[in-house]
């Protein structure tokens, strides 16, 4: 193990903390660029609960509403431009990852010399990671993307139809206020998207990470093992604040750097599924859900042991030997069983993707990133025949 | 669950990374006092090593050597008085736990105002934190203590014979640097102090901290597990470099935060170990390794459900019952086992301590932390008539 580890992000958690965005906020800066999605938050009385607290700290706010799922450059470029225009000096996305994150790129691409677009990897040459942002507030209303507590974020180029991301130091927010009540009105669900999305952020580096990582092993584990135990009563009874609670938490530390530090893992299927959301527009949520045990069947083939460990770890499988296949796969049919059990889909029919389009989907993946010989990174690199079979085996 | 978690070391982990030191530290100061323990790190290169780094990049070198175990406050106040002679604008503290924390308060001795004891908890009224503090590097060259990344540190005040501890935000170093290659001439005694230090650490919040942090536990669970799975190959192969460096980054994890995060534990066991290693200056791991076995057996009989938990969990025990005194027992005692043959002692004679100031002890622990109605905190709390009877267990 040889890694850096570094996450300035303040984090405020729990019931009610909503009621201190103003002080918070006042503290980095005095008129906000206040982005949000489609409206829930208004609906909700977020919104305005958060506009008080601000008024009453004495910021002045800038809103920037209507970040569309799956954010577009072009919401970017307009908060952007807003933020310029009004002279905003902090920013606050307040909504679910496709605001914070839309909200994240905006505050870099204020002073961002260029197209925003040159900031987020898409297989161009001409890549510069920003250097700076507004200072960034995060209020997640959805436990998903973790984005609020991390130097990610993730936009959709509409017009090439391409998804991407980018990480980086500036785009770690000042204060992440995670607020478990702004979660009740999640409905079921995009509730068990945001379960499958988290559990997603840790199997990626458990199953394309480095070796020699016992520690983080456990930390994905525990994860994983937190979300399956609590994230069912939060899709059954969304007004049940603890479970709320426990699936935000753990949605925070899915991602925020704890369990992924050190093993320098791919994200193949986060990738292969940025793809599909970017042609089809899907929720992200929902298509790891499909994505992800088909890929681990497919992986499953080169690492067995890895995966008869998760079976044994996560579900308790007793393996015949460390390389069980039988285990392996019973583990990945149970996880599978797991996200169908809080409703979330498991074939692509569900999300009414077909075969038409399988090898468009490889080409954009590893357009996006491939290791220099036309394989997509992860354990094992994936040739574009290798992806247009695992989609295949979704169908 | 309701908190807030913040910690901003920049964390450069892995074998090798102390050829870093000069550029790392030039970063953030030009005239470094170096902060050294009894004298290992120059008898196996590491203080050559480093000084060499650090002059290379410019950086001047003041050195304050010599700081002791269990570190004395005469020593941090002559630390900061060299710093403020010598117009130092960081501090480096390169050794175990005790010179790092040592060198952690002397950084914040340098501009405190009035007494610096003044800044430690030691039941005194007018307590004040400080604020400030030069630029802290730490270098760790033992896997226990986990001060590397953290905002903590432990003085003692050899006149009044008060062990105690200050948390401060201006404490946490700006870059740790951890290069398990430092830690593999630690002989197998002070090796199993270390890892007995660093599971204390979780141990400590597990049991005694806020109920319904199931995320907390699983992270807990993961660093004892790991560092009962690695710790004795430390032990018996110091050179064994893949083992030196899970047990450090378990050391890290132990105490940076992931694991206490939310809990609001009290560390009872801590506290009580501080005075008998105020009293009879032995090593804080071999200290813990007899008082945490004692302390479990006396806390297991009002909380059984927690440490029958702890023995299903770390040692695969079956529960008749959530309740099961039985495993709970039984958990403990493979606990003390383990202590025990990694070579940790687990009775107060092997420390040569008997039975003549067991009041004294329970005294002046209450003395330092209480709860208002002379208990010290902890699940359950603790009269001193507790305290002497769990030392006595122990004798």
């Amino acid at each position: 193990m040889k890694f850096e580890f570094e996450n300035p992000t303040h984090l405020v958690f729990g019931a009610g903390t909503l009621s201190q965005i103003g002080e918070i906020v006042r503290k980095h800066g005095k008129k906000a660029l206040l982005v949000t999605g489609g409206g829930s938050v208004k609906r909700n009385g977020t919104f305005e609960r958060a506009l008080s607290s601000l008024n009453a700290a004495g910021v002045t706010v800038i809103e920037c509403a209507g970040v569309e799922p799956n954010p577009r450059l072009s919401s970017v470029m307009r908060g952007a431009q807003i933020a310029r225009d009004e002279g905003c000096d902090i920013v606050i996305g307040m909504g679910g990852g496709s605001t914070m994150d839309a909200a994240k790129v905006m505050a870099a691409a204020v002073n961002y010399e260029g197209d925003p677009w040159e900031m987020i990897i898409h297989g161009q040459d001409n890549w510069r990671l920003p250097t700076s942002a507004l200072p960034i507030i995060t209020v997640p209303t959805l436990a998903a993307t973790g984005s609020e507590m991390n130097g990610g974020a993730v936009v959709t180029n509409e017009k090439t139809t391409v998804k991407s991301f980018v990480i980086a130091k500036c785009l770690y927010p000042r204060v992440a206020i995670v607020d478990p009540e702004l979660t009740l009105s999640v409905p079921p669900d995009q509730t068990a998207f945001g379960i499958c999305d988290l559990i997603t952020h840790v199997t990626e580096s458990y199953f394309n990470g480095a070796d020699g990582t016992p520690l983080q092993d456990r930390f994905a584990e525990g994860v994983i093992l937190t979300a399956m135990e609590w994230g069912p009563k939060a899709v059954t009874d969304g007004n049940n604040l603890e479970a709320r609670a426990q699936v935000q938490w753990a949605s925070v530390v899915a991602l925020n750097g704890w369990v992924q530090v050190g093993t320098a893992g791919a994200f193949p299927v986060h990738i292969i599924e940025h793809v599909l959301s970017a042609h089809h527009d899907i929720a992200h949520g929902a298509g790891l859900s499909v994505v992800n045990p088909a890929w681990m069947r497919f992986a499953a083939q080169t690492r067995p042991a890895r995966f008869a460990r998760f079976a044994q770890r996560i579900f308790g499988l007793s393996l015949k030997h460390p390389d069980d296949r039988d285990a392996a796969m019973e583990g990945i049919d149970r996880f599978e069983a797991f996200l169908h059990s809080i409703g979330c889909p498991t074939r692509l029919s569900q999300l009414e993707i077909g075969d038409a389009l399988l090898e468009r989907y490889a080409h954009d993946t590893v357009h996006i990133i491939h290791d220099g010989e036309g394989h997509l990174p992860g354990r094992p690199p994936m040739s574009e025949e290798d992806i247009v079979e695992i989609l295949r085996s979704a169908l």
